[in-house]
């Protein structure tokens, strides 16, 4: 019998000792990192109040409980039971029976309804039907990439759940080695901003955290190819991490399934989500833009196929010697700072992925509270001796001036911006100061995936500050739905009449000017000197928003209007402006506060993400301000720790 | 076809146009590093002077002629010719044809008359024979591990021809990756003395290092299960360098080829043979304390088959992107500082295995001139801030002064030594100490594998210190044959013959007093008050000989003369004294000088090889004195430099 089978056998024995003798377990199964108890008697299961969770903290396990499935209730006399059961605000969109599972999937525009104070409503479900319910909130604003994850896992539930028990299974073997280690080797983003890549490594494990390209230079992407990585075999990873859905961090992520891998990623619902929509595009720019796409669409499947969801503050086994907590991280909706907790209290690492110590408008500040940690692994965007960024509050207002100036010079305001995040903060900035009557009320243009990254936004609420959860939630305030935003679907037709019409605010993707319809609107608007060009996040070297920032006016626009592609010369005319303040990385001041603050102290920091001059100063002066040992690696550096 | 062979047809047609066109070339490979060229005239070939010296810089490749199998005369013939060729003096002491390759090695007392001037009856052997010779030296004194190593490699001439081919191959592949990186692995010999073990790698090559043991902790081996290392599987690594024969640097790497490791070791000839006496008799201790060794004895004859013996200063390419150069280390008979080009001018680095920087009686002192280097890899072993040593000379007084008083008092000199290197220095005084009335000639009586390798080091007087290697060479004055020293070949009784004697010289291994004749030498004579026991070498932390060095008198013996392995504790009685100028490795003083006068200075010194405190120091007196970057790495870490 292999270790797991003697595992599950002794934890079922356990189980049964735990439970009133009169509720059956028929089967006891790892599925991921959840132990799953199946029972011919559900409704007595739901019965016993809090019996799960008593379970759960006894024996240190995530647990779901299933009814065994030919107990039960058939599910169309089950369907009108649930919905005698659900009050009727919760607003239920759909109801989907998993026979297999036992499982129910419910979507709902209020989820909280459907689970009711601590659990009740969904108990009282299984209670009456035996079925287990699965709630998933429906999106307010219309999500294809949402609704296509969903469809496309509920297609894919019989190899999902295969995968699963075979995750499980490795999760839960039993440990080979009797050696101890703990180590870091650096893929990519160090000195560097972009292709972000790491692996934390044990005698036991290994673990890739995050996997992205790097902005303004496709050919650099992270050194997957040595052995430390999938050079040894793509088999040799056990698990994947990932911190956000942003390109830097999620792009190649599917191309290593096409290298063979097979495992889970663990990360957050949202950026889940996010990383479907953000590498989906990300092919079609290569192929637009005429570059062989490292993979195909089929791999961003694979990738959403194995990805195992896990909320804030999960305690999570993701190896026999690995447990994984995802904290949020202030920076895009589901970033999570990922902390490790490797062996029996050997040593943990905290990955800050990207952060935003401070409250933003749309989200909590990064969580920098730890039971423990020793190393810390810091982004350093803006951690150069300057970079000292403007408040929120000020850059709010010069950015209210800036659009002002130009609707008083009858100008546009075009505002390049990443998809997720800058543009949802944008946003609510923008919402607020017409709805205050600080800027008059005009149309605001959202192109590119703005609006569909919006949608996601409001699909999970629970990821957002709380005030404005609350607004999307309790009272239908749903700022995302003021009726200045106008989401541009009709191309470039409806460009050009943006183009010759009055006053307005573009917020368009690509972020860095580096594609995406912000070319177009280049082309549209570029050469009108009454507008402005405002840009409100970090440009990477190397990317053309960089160098418009710096000074050039004369940038080559390829007219895919229809001359075959000829290359033209675009003189800008616009004014340029940067508002700096409305990053989604912390500024200096952030990196020093989120350092100085941590709870532990760690005892050392590797300053990454960040141009080489910012990892060295920020790296420096923590070592002079906290006394603690840092420092800047270079890609393809291996530390040891433990 | 491939690249190799379309490089080989560029080079045979280049060859063909440099060489006079009645000379033939039959055929044209690759044999380990060396460019082999066959042809049906030998003899005009070997006429022409220095063509295969021009053709050699020309092509930039080292070049072997051989003649076409179907010319050669015929062995009987051919060996009175090349007995009439050589002069007498030469001692000729075997012949050995090999129809294969045209080659007849040729085994002489004085090789040197068997070359001639510029190699000049060595031409004049081929122009009478067609035959190529190649010379190995009698050795003078009979040393059955050499003659072991030659009669081996005669038997495996044909598999070792087909080894050499592929490896020849390997070596001038075409490069695939476009990527530049330089990276050290460390696997061992980090804060710590032993286990020394080394990846050196390029996106195009990896090379192993060293491949040792940690004396006084057997469970300590190097980490080569790491995907850096052979995790990925053994055929990742594609060459190994042995810098030199000690265990702490030799005796786990038989063990590769039980890994499936199938590529070459290029390391000295003496190192070769010196190898394979010395992880023989690790297997053979192993075995005798009742410990699983590693390996069978069969991978010490894999690795002596798949050794590539090198020169002190032949440049040599040892992958597409790597140039090796062994230079004198001055630390034991063929101990090499070995450097290696990566790239065209990428990058140098320069392990330096152990060193000896200042001149010893048997070695010169270790090479510190190099065409370029930037990263040195510098052993540690006396780096600590006290670590500075008596002058030898001061030590050798101290050393006869030592003698005299246990002579003065009927006493015996017990000394603990390593078979390979230290034994032969004292051999060395003692013999002038005797021929100069320093002191009583008396008995030296050499124990465990001292004979044997003091043998090895008289085959290879070219690797000896300059005026040593004259005496052995020219005068007949061979010191190692002085008529006191006594190879101890007749077991426990001739042991106890000595113990109940008179006054005389012990010399014997291991030399940390871990096992081996030491330990039955302190049972004969350890309760002999008036004797004295010598420390003259390093004792590792761990080891009884530095228990014993710190004051311990209480030694568990395990009593192997018959009492069924009854474990005694033996009071010992003996003076112990240590006399620490005679260290194979260079003091303090020596490390510092080491990277002073180096020329050119490198940028930056990993330190390893040395007890935590003392790479620490070598480490931080560097950084301070030189300005240099200076790194004490963890085993497990890497370092990336370009
Ligand atoms: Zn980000
Ligand atoms: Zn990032
Ligand atoms: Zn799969
Ligand atoms: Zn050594
Ligand atoms: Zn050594």
């Amino acid at each position: 019998m292999s270790s797991v089978d003697r595992q599950l056998e002794e934890l079922e024995a356990e189980i049964k000792s735990e439970i009133p003798s009169d509720i059956s377990v028929s089967a006891v199964k790892y599925e991921g990192p959840e132990l799953v108890v199946y029972t011919r008697d559900p409704k007595k299961f739901a019965q016993q109040g809090d019996l799960i969770r008593r379970l759960a903290s006894k024996l240190r396990k995530r647990i779901t409980v299933r009814p065994d499935p030919d107990v039960l209730s058939p599910p169309e006399s089950a369907r009108e039971q649930i919905m005698e059961v659900i009050p009727e605000d919760a607003g239920v969109t759909d109801l989907d029976f998993h026979a297999d599972t036992g499982e129910v999937v419910i979507e709902a525009a209020k989820p909280g309804m459907v689970i009711g104070r601590h659990g009740s409503t969904l108990r009282e479900i299984t209670k009456k039907v035996g079925w287990t319910p699965e709630v998933v909130r429906t999106p307010p604003i219309e999500s294809s990439t949402v609704s296509n994850v969903r469809n496309f896992l509920k297609q894919e539930r019989d190899e999902r759940r295969q995968i699963l028990e075979r995750v499980g299974r490795q999760i839960h073997r039993e440990e080979m080695s009797n050696d101890e280690y703990v180590r870091i080797t650096t893929l990519g983003c160090c000195r560097e901003v972009g292709r972000a890549a790491f692996v934390l490594s044990t005698p036991e494990t290994r673990i890739l955290i995050d996997c992205g390209d790097k902005p303004g230079a496709e050919d650099e992407v992270p050194y997957l190819q040595v052995p430390e990585a999938l050079g040894a075999g793509a088999t040799n990873i056990d698990a994947v991490v990932l911190t956000h859905a942003h390109l830097d961090h999620s792009a190649l992520l599917p191309l290593i399934f096409k290298y063979g891998y097979d495992g889970p990623i663990y990360t957050t619902e949202p950026t889940r989500d996010l990383m479907g929509l953000l590498t989906l595009d990300y092919l079609d720019v290569a192929a637009k833009e005429g570059r062989a796409p490292p993979y195909e669409s089929e791999m961003v499947r694979e990738a959403i196929k194995h990805t195992i969801p896990l909320e804030y503050g999960d305690v999570t086994d993701i190896a026999p010697d690995v447990k994984l907590t995802f904290h949020n991280a202030g920076h895009i909706l589901g970033s999570a700072v990922s902390h490790f907790h490797i062996g029996d209290g050997l040593y943990n690492v905290a990955f800050s992925g990207d952060i935003h110590y401070k409250d933003t408008r749309l989200f909590n500040g990064a969580v920098n509270d730890f039971p423990r940690v020793e190393t810390l692994v810091l982004e350093s965007t803006y951690g150069g001796r300057n970079d000292y960024q403007t408040d929120q509050e000020d850059s709010e207002r010069k950015l209210i001036e800036v659009i002002n100036e130009a609707h008083d010079q009858d100008g546009k305001v075009l505002i390049p911006a990443f998809a997720v995040g800058r543009s949802q903060e944008i946003m609510l900035v923008l919402e607020e100061a017409m709805r205050k009557g600080k800027i008059p009320s005009m149309p605001v243009h959202l192109d590119g995936m703005i609006w569909e990254a919006t949608a996601i936004h409001s699909t999970y609420p629970e990821y957002l500050r709380d005030d404005l959860r609350d607004r999307i939630f309790h009272e239908d305030e749903n700022p995302f739905l003021a009726e200045e935003f106008n989401h541009i679907d009709g191309g470039e037709e409806e460009r050009q009449e943006v183009a010759d019409g009055g006053p307005c605010i573009i917020l368009s993707t690509s972020g860095m000017v580096e594609g995406g319809p912000i070319m177009s609107w280049l082309r549209h608007v570029g050469s009108q000197e009454d507008s402005k060009m405002v840009f409100v996040g970090y440009q990477a070297q190397g990317t053309l928003g960089r160098r418009i920032q710096n000074g050039w006016d004369e940038i080559p626009i390829n007219d895919r209007g229809g001359n075959g592609g000829r290359s033209n010369t675009l003189k800008l005319k616009m004014d340029i402006e940067t508002v700096d303040g409305f990053s989604g990385h912390a500024d200096r001041q952030g990196l020093e506060d989120f350092v100085r603050t941590m709870n532990p102290r760690p005892e050392k920091v590797l300053c990454v993400h960040g141009d080489e001059s910012s990892v060295q100063d920020l790296s420096s002066a923590l070592y002079h301000e906290f006394n603690m040992r840092t420092f800047a690696p270079k890609n393809l550096e291996t530390f040891r720790f433990k």
